[in-house]
Formats: structure tokens, C-alpha cells, sequence
């Protein structure tokens, strides 16, 4: 890959393929958008004009994936589609030796997720899965303190998607929206990967750790039923609709060195939207709930009753010394992209690693597990909860770290 | 039982029944001590001391609480003892038609929940199990809420006892806490009823739902280790100690109408104090973490990001249109007794109940279903997370109501 500009293919042009492409990808001076691609004909226009508005060029649109893939000047394919799609299209990439940067989601099936590392063992493409929450500033700033020893041991962690998405998942006469159809039809913690990705890093998944076992226990559904009910409907068969999804799923996973891991998808009842990122050492905690880090010292302690009133939001004072160095030199050049920057750290990252051929941050290995976790989730709750083993995707390789 | 004062003998006189009897007990004039109980002749002298120098009289002081409930006068025992001997002597103070006071604690075997039940079943001797936060402001506060549809259909709950035990768990040379020697051998949730009780009232357990099912999963244990390494251990045997309790437990519970409930049980690690008291409705959601309500309108969410930062404790201003009538009742006559008011409204509920003979506020089917909770989870976290199921104490009568 030569200092030129890299010539990417967009492939899924909803909400999250257009607003990489305008607020990240546009705005990269080393990248030049060759192609775009979804199956709705006035998304292909909309990209094309964007791409045409900024770079003086209109790239090559197309309905088919393969197109952009086959596109002979294509060197990356960014998977931004609707989740069932993801895996089919990166692993199509990585044979025609396209670098991939794909999307998160769930699997669908655990076979999907060895798909992925077969596909990348046997072609070596590389290959990033776009987790941008494990860019995200809180998150690297705990990474940053546990690398450093602050928070002692790690031994539990939480975090949850909770983002009520009621009015995403049932909006308009004619959705789009690949949250519906899964909504409708399937139960499971159908999105691990944001408050998951961060986790992992923290606890060395596949460095050292491995995720091993996981429950999970979904409650049932009313909060979409009851959401579509009280207002207009703009579809009417919604109305009628029975929802599978159960509005809390609640999985715990077990780690090789005895750590936990407790999730929440909690997308169907009125809140307000968090992570709930929590990281419990032997030495002191981080809790965004309150947004506060707690250590094990005489004067946090004596605070024991009067934390929320008193050290609530105390992590800004500990950015001061503890912002993650990447976070350092972003805030000081001035924080860009969407998502708070998260997207334009990881694009930063993606691009960084793909010139200079190192391992991508956030790898194959990483989105298998990370992944499998939704297929799993599926199968304890068909099961009633009972414990399902999670695969080791590198094959004993987490070891040699 | 007239209207003249009730006897009471209390058995057991740690921590927990010396506070009971100087800030609640003594405290009030409808009740008169007449015999004390413990294990430790130390501890039945300060007992009697107390209730000499409030009543003029030195109540009867015994090792053998047999002799408490054998003993005429007493119409009541209260039951402050170590978790262990908690069942065994109800169910002694039952078939001896004394009326029981028993505090909370998990169970060893569900047996013991079922001796608890037919016993009661058998004798109908007054019983009501001590679970003070069912009383506590905020539990009732958010169950008023609930009972007048504030938050909708209520689908998940969840709630922890997230208290830094570790000092009193590893403290003194000869260290007479129950909890120790639970710590060293056991690994399970050992004590849920602090946010299981008031949820159960929430989701009507026991009238009308019930408990169906969990599983639980353990950390490994890390933190009383450490925390024993970096301190002058009192006693040098616990340097050398393993524990088996793990530092964090997560159970999920699944009920007859489809709710869950989370349960976090994290006393080892440092932290601040928290019964991470949460309830979630089709219609709005409180969160202790953050001691605010969140409703499904407008002005609520459009805080969405922010809610933190300008919604958290906005609970306080709630409290003044939905604080429960008893606690109204309570602020206005001035609140007083140990735990912030709840203990006092815990035993002024008993001894009402006592008088009028009204069924109990939390009875004996409420301890057998929260109480087995403990041993339940043992046997999953044995059996590697399989869900359990949890039994039907009432034998179908849940239905009736």
C-alpha cells in the first residue's frame, strides 16, 4: 500500500454508511471513495452526490456488492449494510484480497463467526471490525488506568447497549430498518459488541484471556407493543404485531481467569441512553452510572453513603491525568467525527495499520468472539438459560500473548 | 395479645441485635424486654445493662435461646443471630406458639424454606421476616409509583447488596462475624433480600407472580485476599486463608409473567454503598445510581445524553407528590430509629400486625422464596451457571390473590 491515496468501496448506505461516509471518510485527505453500493437505488444517488460534491468525482454506484469488490481500483471495502449481511460480504473481500473494515453486529450463527477467521487465517487480508465505543474516550481513559495498575485486579465488569430505540425500530410506512425484522422475529442480546469491545480489551480477551461461557436471560416484550399502540402507527400492521425480543436481555460471561462480564440490551423501555461501563479491580472502580472513578483509600471510603451526592461525576478531574495518550493528542488537535470522535479514532487507527502493515487494533479474533456472543444468547435463551460454551476462535493462540 | 405491653425476648445480641434494642426496641413503650440470648456472656451483660438502664428491670439472660421461648412471659422472639441458626429457631419459636421476629439472611437448603412454611402452615404462630428495605423511602416511594401506574407494565428489576464488607468480614483477633467463616467455605449469593424484597413487592411475588427460575454466576475471589495482604491482618491464620466466596455474584431470576430480575451481590471489593435499586416500566424507569425517574415524555427524553448531568437526583423532587403515605406519615412525625427511619417502620408494621392480627407485611412465604434464593444459587454456581428452578412455597395459592 503506497503513501497515495487508498481507494475505498462504501457498501450499505443507510444512516450509518451516509454519516461515516460525510463526517470520516470525506473528511480523510489519504482516502478517495471509488465506489458506493445498496440495494435502494435513491441511497446510491444520495452517496454519489456527496462523494461528487467533495471530491470533484462521481464513484461508481451499484446494487451488488461483488460489483464493488470486483472493482479492480477498489483497495478497501468499508461493510456498513444491515447485520445479516456483514460476514457474507467481508468474507467475499478478504478472498478477492480487499482490505476489509466492517461494521459490528451480532452473528447469526456461530459458523459465521469461524467463517471469518478461517477466511482471514487462510488470506491474511486485513480485516478490522469498526468497534468505535473501545475508541471511546471514558473507555480508553479506564484502559489507561488498568494498563497502569490503578484499579488493582480486574475481576468484573459490566456494561449494556441502553438506548431505547422504540422509535428507530417501528418508524416509518416503509421501513428500511434491519432492527425490525430482528425485533419481530428473533430473542437474543442482539447487540454486545459497543459496551462488550471495551471489556475485552480491559480483560486481554485473546491476549492472554478468553471469553469461555456465557447465560442469558431475556425478559419478555412490551415495550415496543405498547410504544406503537399509544401513538399513530405509521405502518398499520405493526399494530398487530408480536414482537420476540424481549425488552431486557440480562448475559453474564465467564472468562478463563475467573473474571465476569455482566451485559444488558435494554433497547425497548423509555431511558436515557448509557453504557453503563463499569470496571471493579481490587484497587478501585469505574463506574459511568455515575460517571466517578472510586479508590480503595481513606478518603473515598468515608464517602461510602455520600458518593453519588459528593464524587458523582469525578472522572472529569481524573481525565486530567488519566486520558488515554491517543485521547491526549486528539483533544489538543481538536476532537472530530461522529460518534464524540470515537469514529475518527478508529478510522485513524484502521487506515494507520493498514499502511504500515501492523495488526489491526481490533481484530478477526476480537469480532468472532465479541460476535458469537448474539448467537450464543440466542441459543441459552432457546434453552432456558442454560450455559453455553463459547468458542476459543484462536485456537489456543490467546495463550502465547 | 392485649392492649398492655408485649414481652419480648430477643435472641441473638451481635452488632445487629444491640442496635435493634437500643434505637428501636427500647425505644418503644409498647414493648417491655424480658429475656436476652446469646452465645457470649459478654454480650448477654451489655444486652441486660441496657435494658436495666432503660426498663429498671434485668431481663433474664441466657446462652441457650431454648430457654427464651420456653419462657412464660414471652409472648415475641426476635431472632438477631447468625444466618445459620435463624430457621432453626423460628421454627422452635413457632411450634412454642411464640410469635416470630426473624431477620434476614439466605438459606442453606430450601428445606429449611419449606420447615419455615409448613411450620407457619401448621401453627399459624404470627411470623414476619425483618427485610427492613421494604420499608426504606425510595423502595416505597417507587412501589407507590408502580401500584398507581406511574411507570406502566413493570418487565425487569434489578438491585444489589454493594456494600465493602471486608473490613468487618476480616476484622479482630477472634473474629466472632457469621461472615467469615460463609466467605471462607461458601460461594453463592449469600445475601439477596436487601433489593430482592422490595423488587418482590414491585412484581407482586407471591401475589399474583412468583419466582420462577435463576441462574447465578461467581468471579473468582480477589479482593479479601488482597485487602488482607496490604493490611496487618489481626489475626495472621487469614493471611494463609483461601477464600471460596467470589467477589461478585450475578443472578437473574425469571418470574411467572415473563419479568427478570438482576441481582448483584458485592462485598469484597472496594466500593461506595448501593442497593442499585432499579425498576423499569413500559411507561418510565427509577435508578438508584443516579436517584432520578425517568418518564416516557418529551422533556424527558430530549434529555436523552445529558440525563446525567441534569436529571440526576431529580427522585428528591418526585418524593414530595410520591412519597408512600407511610413515609409522609413518618417525615411528619419526625423520623427516627437506625438504618434512616427503616427499621422503626419495619417493627411498627410487625407489632401493628401483631395487635390487629392482620396478616404480616412480609410473611413466611415472602422468607422461603427470597431466603432459598441463597441456596439456590449455591447449586448453580456448583452446577456452572444451569438455571434452577426456584419452588413454589405457596403451593399455588400465589394464583388465588
Amino acid at each position: 500500500m503506497s503513501m497515495e491515496k487508498i481507494n475505498v468501496g462504501v457498501i450499505g448506505l443507510g444512516c450509518r454508511g451516509i454519516s461515516l461516509l460525510e463526517e470520516v471518510i470525506l473528511l480523510r485527505k489519504d482516502v478517495c471513495v471509488k465506489a458506493v453500493c445498496d440495494v435502494y437505488e435513491d441511497r446510491i444517488q444520495q452517496a454519489q452526490k456527496l462523494v461528487e460534491t467533495v471530491c470533484g468525482e462521481v464513484p461508481f454506484g451499484t446494487a451488488d456488492y461483488r460489483n464493488v469488490i470486483n472493482c479492480p481500483e477498489v483497495e478497501v471495502i468499508v461493510i456498513t449494510t444491515g447485520w445479516e449481511s456483514h460476514v457474507e460480504i467481508a468474507v467475499c473481500g478478504m478472498k478477492a484480497g480487499k482490505a476489509v473494515a466492517m461494521e459490528v453486529g451480532g452473528a447469526y450463527t456461530v459458523d459465521d463467526c469461524w467463517d471469518l477467521v478461517n477466511t482471514w487465517e487462510e488470506t491474511k487480508t486485513p480485516f478490522m471490525f469498526l468497534e468505535n465505543c473501545c475508541f471511546g474516550r471514558r473507555e480508553l481513559m479506564v484502559l489507561n488506568m488498568v494498563q497502569q495498575g490503578l484499579l488493582g485486579d480486574i475481576v468484573h465488569c459490566s456494561g449494556g447497549y441502553q438506548h431505547d430505540l422504540r422509535d428507530e425500530i417501528s418508524w416509518g410506512k416503509e421501513n428500511r430498518h434491519y432492527r425490525l425484522r430482528n425485533y419481530l422475529n428473533r430473542n437474543a442480546e442482539n447487540y454486545p459488541t459497543h459496551e462488550l469491545g471495551p471489556i475485552a480489551k480491559i480483560l486481554k480477551i485473546n491476549q492472554g484471556n478468553r471469553l469461555v461461557s456465557l447465560t442469558s436471560t431475556a425478559s419478555r416484550s412490551a415495550g415496543l407493543h405498547e410504544y406503537i399502540m399509544t401513538r399513530k402507527a405509521d405502518d398499520p400492521k405493526l399494530v398487530e404485531a408480536k414482537f420476540c425480543q424481549g425488552d431486557i436481555v440480562t448475559t453474564v460471561i465467564t472468562c478463563a481467569h475467573g473474571e465476569t462480564i455482566t451485559l444488558t440490551l435494554d433497547t425497548t423501555l423509555p431511558r436515557y441512553y448509557s453504557r453503563g461501563f463499569t470496571v471493579r479491580g481490587t484497587k478501585g472502580m469505574y463506574e459511568e452510572a455515575t460517571d466517578s472513578v472510586f479508590l480503595d483509600r481513606k478518603e473515598d471510603r468515608e464517602r461510602d453513603f455520600r458518593w453519588r451526592r459528593e464524587a458523582c461525576g469525578n472522572a472529569a478531574e481524573y481525565a486530567k491525568s488519566w486520558d488515554h495518550p491517543i485521547w491526549k493528542e486528539f483533544l489538543e488537535q481538536g476532537v472530530v467525527g461522529t460518534h464524540g470522535g470515537m469514529d475518527w479514532l478508529e478510522f485513524e487507527a484502521f487506515f494507520e495499520c493498514l499502511r504500515s502493515k501492523e495488526p489491526m487494533p481490533v481484530d478477526v479474533y476480537d469480532a468472532a468472539a465479541w460476535m458469537a456472543v448474539t448467537a450464543l444468547s440466542e441459543e441459552s435463551i432457546a434453552k432456558g438459560s442454560a450455559p453455553v460454551a463459547i468458542p476459543d476462535f484462536t485456537r489456543g493462540k490467546w495463550m502465547r500473548v
